[in-house]
């Protein structure tokens, strides 16, 4: 089968690798209907040094089950089923909890010998715990929202879900990327009453607007902090969800937050400490967040997107077959697009 | 009246000062009864530079009602109250969200011409929210337990609340000083399942141990992180509460904390910034906590201390009168005493 694989910055590949078969019995084997390719997979793309094996990519999938392992209950060959960005067993202490990134017996899509979610196909370890079963059939207009429920719509949530927001609540998100958008969407649905993004593409920001974002403020840096500021009284606002990862919003994330507020930490730090001294213990700042637990999330999102009352697959404004992903990569790291869909 | 200054690092004075008069309508002034020495107030003692005017010292006391202002409802001459470690009106919107610490119309005592617990009489502003009436006489024998309300049982409970501890979860306290052992004392309260105490003063860990701690860490660094691993079967605990304030104590955290839990800090920050890296996000560590809101939690944990089911007085081992206020801090610096309490 064909499928994705990154050599070095800048060197993304599709060739052929083997294809997938049931390893373990609680495998199965899924038909890839829908990938895409993540904001996340830009680091790499713009860091990683050269590796003669290459590395597998992609982490965001659904498709049709192909092949079950004799362990495996409640899927069947023929089922639409969408996978979390990380693989996980659903029963151990941690997924009980919800934490499913820190699942006992999980682990990460294109490592290890598992396949990455940007090929035709992939092994899914742990099958029965981590996909979960979509009643649409691989044919549905809701695929591309079907398909941020891998990640950025569930990270997007867990953003605005750790930072407390809810009603009479307000929040800033900082970046307009996909993960951002899905947070202003997030925000919007658990009944955020101001909620102000932060981003300088107006295209994006504009389908922020229509995701529920009550403002927008393009200025950076001190700027942004004061504009942020002047929008809310002088206070900041309740819950902060940093939605880029770089030492700069952290920063202005600090300085918008208001007193005893949260921010949530979405984005791949390119940072190795934040600065959190005395002001912060005064103003009782929390920082939350990590790799959202998307398989927590996915029953509790669905419905929604089922019923068309959120649409979070509009952050996808490119569609692209196998032989164009390098293309798409090179799209959206040249942020001409915002998110790409690969699609067989 | 007789009130401690402290004029640099290592100098503390009993000095006389005016005696406290109502300025304001809402303020009152009360006789001290008791008032303590906090840890807090070792860091000046330890790196404050000269100044020739001093700073007044104290945060934590209770006392009678000498007089009030036209304008305070609720408070008469003669009532025993406690004071919140800041004071604040009780009204604003900070003070209805619980966080009296950013109230819009509070501050801290000792500055700006407000006086500080550690002297004869003290004028309170803002009397009638900073203020709790308890129903015992000024010759109670509970008066240590009840003063631990200004700040450190407040303070302990803070810790282990924001750090969300609870029935079945495992919390670490790092540092045995009052607040930690506090905190140990809370989180039996709130049910705990295991409590470590990280600490290497026997007398203190002592105490400890009948305050809840389960478990006692007397080492340190990474040896330190290594024996709470092992006690929690590699994983860490849900919960610690960080009651130092060095840089090596929020690494210990850090260490130890578990995937999902929350580090909750206490301590008067040492740093500048805490290492939170990639590892943190795939972890999902929150790092909250911060100025107990000493106001807000005082009615919850009143009653227990009235009924003598929690002792927190018990941290106090050493009473001065005011002449003896100087040398009761450097019996705390040299950790000769646990923690000083000031009776006139």
């Amino acid at each position: 089968m064909r499928a994705t694989v990154m050599y070095s910055a800048g060197d993304v590949r599709v060739e052929n690798v083997p294809d997938p078969k049931i390893q373990n019995p609680t495998d199965a084997v899924v038909r890839v209907a829908a990938s895409c390719i993540c904001g996340s997979d830009l680091w790499p793309y713009a860091q990683m040094p050269a590796t003669p094996t290459g590395r597998r990519m992609g982490h965001e999938f659904l498709g049709v089950v192909e092949d079950v392992g004799s362990e495996v209950s409640g899927l069947d060959r023929g089922d639409l089923v969408v996978a979390p960005f990380v693989w996980a067993d659903n029963t151990c202490d941690f997924c009980r909890e919800g934490l499913h990134t820190s699942c006992r017996h999980g682990g990460q899509w294109g490592l290890d010998g598992v396949d990455g979610g940007q090929g035709e196909a992939v092994r899914v370890p742990q099958a029965e715990g981590t996909l979960v079963k979509l009643p649409v059939g691989a044919d549905s207009a809701l695929l591309p929202s079907l398909l941020t429920l891998s990640d950025v719509y569930c990270t997007g949530h867990h953003g605005v879900v750790t930072s407390r927001v809810g009603p009479g609540k307000s929040v800033t998100v900082i970046g307009d990327g996909a993960v951002g958008l899905c947070a202003v969407l997030a925000a919007q649905r658990l009944g955020a009453e101001q909620t102000i993004l932060m981003g300088r593409h107006k295209d994006r920001t504009d389908l922020g607007r229509e995701f529920g974002a009550t403002d927008v403020v393009s200025e950076r840096g001190e700027e942004g902090i004061e504009r942020v500021r002047e929008l809310t009284g002088g206070d900041g606002t309740h819950a902060v969800v940093e939605a880029v990862g770089a030492e700069q919003s952290m920063h202005t994330a600090l300085g918008i937050v208001r007193d005893g507020g949260a921010i949530s930490r979405l984005g791949v730090p390119q940072y190795t400490a934040v600065p959190l001294g005395m002001d912060t213990i005064m103003k009782n700042v929390t920082v939350t967040g990590g790799a959202a637990p998307a398989r927590a999330y996915i029953e509790e999102l669905l419905p929604d997107v089922l019923e068309g009352k959120v649409e979070p697959g509009r952050v996808f404004n490119r569609t692209v077959g196998f032989d164009a992903v390098p293309e798409g990569y090179r799209a959206m790291a040249d942020r001409e697009a915002l998110k790409v869909l690969i699609q067989p």
